[in-house]
């Protein structure tokens, strides 16, 4: 067995049973996952997933950076490359450097798959490499392992992607118009069209332009462009907007001096504090639009992107060199907040990669401002200890109800069902430690458990 | 019941046992304050608490800001009112809304008060708030609920309000010459005089010379009247004062280089870094007077204030929306070290609102310094999950002897019991897992809990 | 007794049963100790240590920066002076306050030196002073207690100690030529002759000439004799470089620029910025020449040296006045590791001191980069919660695999034993925790256990 029905739980017998107990009442509830980076097109198409490496290796940056980190090849994982040629070879090197990840998140999201969808129970290992890739790799080419046949096993009430304005949703459309009746839905994020430093920005505004029919070379046109495009999204489904920014900047421009900064950034002579200005600004004016059209917004600060720049060149984007760095909150919020952190019909999710803000910075604004919420452990936090560390530092200042549940923010489908399970699971290890130490009473817990995995989540999201 | 006797004791039964046992020693100590905004007027007056919404939710900013977080409005709290007009509906809203406070310090205090005080042992809710309205309302019409009676039924060995330099302490004074035996103190906070951008500051100025007969326009005449302010709170027990600044910074100038300084403030022109120069240098200049007349001094820096503006401009001052920032102190400090950090003589006690300073900075100066102690877990972090990360983060490097024990620093006259219960039982938890992992004698940790509960405060306050 | 079976194990009985037979495992395990400051000359000269206080209080700079904190005189404690005088006055003090070091890492490794080595078995304190000086003393001067007798005892496999590049390394010369078959190897420190502010820096520039035959005052000379230096600590078993600097800057200019730079440094006219890059510039030489000799880096940034000013004029460097500070990686390292952090065959072990980084920095940098390795829990850090703290933040992103044992960093020779048998029980106790909560397996925690205790060490630092 690979999965021991009391894990994650504290070892302390009391406890244990306390987090047992509220586990039982919330490990069958539906999986919402609001925020995430799996592919619509799997499901729109329906096709087989070709092999094991492709699955389990080639998408999930977890996994290939930590073997990189230990002097593995990309080229050897066949990283970026767009088929897997030798996926048999790729799995032989993972499969004999499985002991790397002893200790990580991913160690538990893997043994959960490999176990729950395809009934293996011996740790992957060089010796099995091979036997466990036949099996995986059998079962992935019969119907059951279809993905709408695994999105339907897996408890799914709903799954937002995130794609860019400019993205036709032909993918999302064609879920619609199938008749499916899984709930897909797309979210809104606008940073190819928001970053002047995103490749291709020029085409990105001008592309933005043709397909809402609104001169996107003027401010005013830009903005009309983002508000028809959220639309669109919207009428497919989407419920929240989500901004990937390197900092937490906000401006508060006034209309002129915003018009002005549009313009120089579109001459491509803007230096590096506008590029950051307009971003800044554009928090604001998204803020605005949500207040209009009811959109939740998500912020994501804090990601050095492509810190190695070989990585970056010969491999490309999201390939595990994106490193957090210290993030401020309380002032880079401060101008977004002013403008409209006391709106009430507004909901704005603060994420962090930088843990020292959840005590100090992030639970103190969730607790005071009503337009406020905070996301959960993100990224390289989101992991058991990182989980835990995050129940530990913000509870106490902003309470329970300022969180929204969990995010799995993945792009390994499969491993959307062990992330919430391990989400779970932390929780009820948390609440049960307030009740063993009589901080909270059982029944409280009880309601707890099922607002951290799916009351909150669904009021949050409005989904 | 709403209070469990083992309430925050570690659920491993052999680290409870010990617990309880360092906790039965500490329990019905004396509780010294020496650190808090309770008003001295109450206790002069001795009027009683008008209703149970003035005495539990208007003045306690951790209520009311998580109530607002939610979406609950000020106004129908009456926060900022001269007198709740509708306390019953205030109540109810607090009511109906208390599972908001799961998991948080609010809680703990509240049940503390309601069970222990008012003998109300069903958790509040929408359901029973006009009951338990009705049960403290009573109460506290009755004479054993006049804040004389609760005071002397609290076992207040001595309780330190904080006023301004210009506050005439008539209630102090009165409270002296009633001959009520209770030790109520002062603390010296002369904030509104020293920091150029505090409300009325030029008035204060001005109010300062009239009071000590100095010439408070030159850099002298101030330093004096500072000095004599002081004398004048110590004449009425006051052992320490306090420093609210937004950094640590502090500065040593030149005696001519300071003067001018001064002038530039007078002048109303000083830009922003001479503001905070000056605030630096006052941290010297205090330093230097403690040394001449004995008074410990105590920095609370690092709180962004009213960072909501909305709030600042129709509520006021304290009103939940002082936010935490980064703070350093490494460099911060060093002027002030320098000048006066190895005198034996000279008591300095640090707080922060910025938890990553206590490994990295605040243990590693404390634990070297002769002049520095460390004050307890502030604030946002004064709760069982940041005191006992203060205990594990600050404990190696500065040891227990170089910390000052509790201080509840409340607004909330009736949770001053009930947080110095969570600090004793939060300690004897470390000291028994302390014990229990074989890291201290159980000898030893009986006598470090009655220095943590008593011994070190009074030490380092001089109480 | 002092010490007990079962300290730092936890408390729960299932967690601690599985610690202790983790622990047994590795308890007798040779100790490797790839990084520390004793001196070669106590073995190579092998002349008993001269009295307690000498070898437990005048070295050890956690022990006097906790006594100086609450008030005793460096002075009295003989702190600096090439002799001690009154050793037993000295101890007298130390014994009269050894209560302060309740709870700190000290009071372990100090317990564990009286009992292990001396058969103290009872708590030192005032009563007992002279006894346990006597009983100390006494040993001192028996041959089972000279330093190489001490090494034998002591399960040393090999010990290295840091050395400049100026050093003659006459003891580690004559510790070979003697025959003694310990294993006792220089770490080539460069600070001396890399950091512009060392006192003397211009006169080593010069001596490194002399000693190299290289012409120092051209930046081609400097980097030949750096070069030859290295080889020649090489010949002595040296196998690691080690880079204290004030942040972790690094850059890489072109060949010009940095020979432009040398001058302007030589000139003794360069700016702090100056001062700063090029310091930045040499760690990526030094990563340069790594790759050629195969010397392994060790950074280890972000010590505020000699914060006390009187301290430090009065005593000298090394006298507990280094305070830690904030410490940025992120943007810090990335021109090094954009030249060099992809080769495999380079190995570069970042510390800090700076625990935020931890989680938000170093363990993503070092999932990622082939060439980064995560050195343990450090100075302050390195104590039970520390290196608690350390594993929980950095196991989950970085994993095991790439982190490199424990350093014991120690200047008190006696304490070497104490902090390795320390940190083995600390990550056995980690170990153990992960298996009771089923996520990891018993049998590869008993592999981990022997990695984190022998196996990482050795192949890291290539010993």
């Amino acid at each position: 067995m690979l999965l021991h029905e009391d894990r994650l739980f504290p070892s302390e017998p009391n406890a244990r049973k306390i987090a047992r107990s509220l586990y039982a009442g919330v490990r069958t509830l539906p999986i919402i996952s609001p925020h995430g980076h799996t592919q619509a097109s799997w499901f729109a198409e329906n096709q087989p997933f070709p092999d094991p490496a492709t699955l389990f290796v080639q998408p999930d940056h977890y996994v290939f950076r930590m073997l990189y980190s230990q002097g593995v090849s990309l080229d050897d994982l066949e990283i970026g490359a767009p088929v897997v040629k030798n996926p048999r070879k790729v799995w032989r090197i993972f499969a004999s450097n499985y002991h790397l990840f002893r200790g990580t998140p991913s160690r538990l999201w893997l043994d959960f798959a490999f176990q729950e969808l395809f009934g293996i129970e011996e740790r992957l290992s060089a010796k099995n490499a091979d036997a466990c890739f036949d099996v995986i790799d059998a079962k992935l080419k019969t119907p059951e392992f279809l993905p709408r046949a695994l999105f339907e096993r897996s408890n799914l009430e709903v799954l937002s992607t995130t794609e860019s304005p400019l993205d036709a949703l032909k993918d999302h459309q064609a879920l619609r118009d199938s008749g499916w009746k899984a709930r897909i839905v797309p979210a809104f994020r606008p940073d190819p069209v928001v970053d002047a430093e995103f490749k291709g920005f020029a085409e990105g505004i001008a592309e933005l332009g043709r397909q809402t029919g609104e001169d996107t070379l003027i401010w005013k046109g830009y903005l009309n462009a983002l508000r028809k495009a959220r639309l669109r999204f919207k009428a497919l489904g989407c419920t929240s907007t989500d901004h990937g920014h390197l900092t937490a900047e906000t401006a508060d421009l006034a209309e002129d001096e915003a018009a002005k900064l549009y313009g120089n950034i579109l001459s491509g002579k803007a230096n590096s504090a506008e590029i950051v200005l307009f971003q800044a600004q554009m928090l604001t004016e998204n803020a605005r639009m949500s207040l209009e059209d009811g959109l939740v917004m998500q912020i994501h600060p804090g990601a050095t992107r492509n810190h190695n720049q070989f990585v970056y060149e010969r491999y490309g984007r999201d390939k595990g060199c994106d490193i957090p760095r210290p993030t401020n909150y309380v002032d880079a919020l401060r101008p977004l907040l002013n403008r409209f952190g006391n709106e009430k019909n507004l909901t704005i999710i603060l994420f962090t990669l930088d843990e020292t803000a959840y005590s100090r910075e992030l639970a103190p604004l969730a607790g005071h401002y009503p337009a406020l919420r905070l996301g959960p452990a993100w990224w390289f936090h989101d992991s058991p200890e990182g989980m835990m560390r995050y129940r530990e530092q913000v509870t106490e200042t902003a309470g329970f109800y300022n969180t929204v549940g969990f995010n799995d923010d993945t792009r390994a489908f499969l491993s959307i069902p062990a992330r919430h399970d391990v989400a779970r699971r932390i929780d009820c290890a948390f609440l049960a430690r307030l009740v063993a130490e009589h901080r909270l009473e059982e029944d409280e817990a009880h309601e707890l458990a099922h607002e951290l995995t799916y009351g909150l989540v669904k009021k949050a999201y409005k989904l």
